[in-house]
């Protein structure tokens, strides 16, 4: 496939920040007082100390300070919008949800702490992300501040991410189609990758036409990245049955490839590629300190290329 | 008991706000786009449409006008700290907090839409309030809006409502004493009370000397309401098992009457109304505008000649 953006400079990937940073931020950034419940303060720090893979605050980071924001607010910015995703996974980790057993490498919070020990960690991480984010906006320019906050209101609520979370827990009752599938992706995936992409570049400013770039890329990615989540879980599931039966299939839950067939998901994953990068190539040419995101793009085509060799090298060898 | 404030004027008695207003205000201010998940939505409304007393957004409002808001950002505050509130009480309500049945006259919202519904609606009412919130701190003058959000973050967090809530679920681990009750009457009852006057009064502008009086004033009355909690308590428990035992002391629930006896838990809510009177009475002499406390006052005392009334009775019923 073409690289309509062109090839990735050697500099784009050399990750231009300390690693430690968001970790540190991580942990820290939520202040527990002495007069906490120990219990509490126990679960609290079984989160904060073990952070995931903290790609999302580094982009945040990189789109806020590319956009001028000082790197103190961005970096608030950043730990916010990673507290409220983990806040999320908390939430849908629950037994009521998906009832996981295991996040970020470790045994859920849920069956360390308790339900409730997890919630009130969740509503605890939220409650600083907003006022992380609310100060890291209040540091920017007054007439950005309200399109912003309302923005962020509109990618985690009912019009985002917990509808997202509401119809994929509703997947049973719905159509099984490639629109529904892509509804939820939209409220689940694209929310986030919206107020990570989006969300910096309105507070820093950015032009109508460049947050609408930004959207639109969130979009396609958010998209992609969902579908090679949807084919991994089909790799998944064929490393353990030895078949390539999705997990998601047999727990009756939303994955496209199980909708539309293995090879329909890869080129639909092929088109996302494509519609983002034409849309990235527009974007870069009128603002260079963006360069960061073709790594971003890079990342997502390495992945086409695995899961599809991998997914077509599985299909070759169950032909009898 | 001398009423250091004063005789109660018939005005205060007299509610001066459209009974409707905020009944109507709750239902309607977070609003439900047509694309929401059709089970989700029916959960918001059943939440939405069913608001409890309404004295807190009501509260608000009056001390957010008094203190020169205008009606429409007062409005917004209102019902932000009443989503706040609802959306605490949808957690509590969960099997794994106090597995209550019923709320607000009716099957709670997990036995209806199940836990998932429940904590995503709670999810909801929060993401809302902080945007209530801050279009109603962003009306007020500048410098004013950072404390006011910080203080919001406080009485919400890990230092207040979520550490209270902590402390509660853990209570059969900690020492059965009047410091213990408190502190989680502390976390509970008085941060949510702090909200509710404070937080309208500190975006109003209220100096140090104010905010501080009213802290005290939350302080006391939000100790005093959660004592006459527990003597209610121990009165159902006594209508239903016909002899004063508390509910509370069989569900091994923190209770300050079970905890120190009902003469003492009596004692300690005259005190505190005493203390109260004593800074409301500072507070309204510089501040007339705020005259309707007297009637939270009012009712409190009320409250106190009546359970303090039935709890004796009941105790004289008892004796050989």
């Amino acid at each position: 496939m073409q690289l309509a953006v062109g090839p990735i400079d050697s500099t784009d990937v050399i990750d231009p920040l300390d690693p430690t940073r968001f970790a540190c931020a991580f942990s820290t950034s939520l202040h527990i007082p002495g007069t906490v419940d120990s219990e509490f303060e126990d679960a609290l720090r079984y989160v904060l100390e073990n952070p995931g893979s903290l790609i999302r605050p580094k982009l945040v980071f990189q789109m806020a300070t590319a956009y001028g924001m000082e790197p103190a607010r961005a970096q608030d910015l950043a730990v916010a919008l990673e507290y409220f995703h983990t806040a999320s996974l908390l939430f849908d980790d629950l037994p009521c949800m998906d009832n996981a057993l295991e996040r970020r490498g470790a045994p859920c919070t849920h069956l360390v702490y308790g339900e409730e020990g997890s919630i009130l960690t969740a509503l605890a991480l939220i409650n600083r992300a907003y006022s992380l984010t609310w100060r890291a906006a209040a540091g920017c320019a007054r007439q950005l501040q309200q399109p912003a906050l309302d923005y962020l209101e509109r990618c985690l609520g009912v019009q985002g991410l917990l509808n997202g979370q509401s119809l994929d827990l509703h997947y049973a009752t719905l159509p099984h189609t490639r629109i529904t599938t892509e509804r939820i992706a939209k409220g689940k995936t694209v929310s986030l990758i919206r107020l990570t992409l989006a969300l910096p570049a309105m507070l820093g400013g950015a032009s109508a036409r460049e947050l609408q770039q930004i959207e639109r890329i969130s979009l396609f990615w958010g998209l992609g990245y969902q579908i090679v989540d949807d084919l991994k879980d089909m790799l998944q599931g064929a490393a353990q049955a030895g078949k390539t039966t999705a997990r998601d299939a047999e727990l009756g839950r939303p994955n496209l490839a199980v909708v539309v067939g293995v090879p329909s998901a890869v080129r639909r994953l092929t088109r996302f590629i494509d519609l983002g990068d034409r849309v990235l190539h527009g974007l870069l040419a009128s603002r260079r300190e963006l360069h960061f995101l073709s790594r971003l793009r890079s990342e997502l085509q390495q992945e086409l290329a695995r899961v599809t060799r991998d997914c077509f090298a599985l299909a070759e060898n169950e032909r009898p």
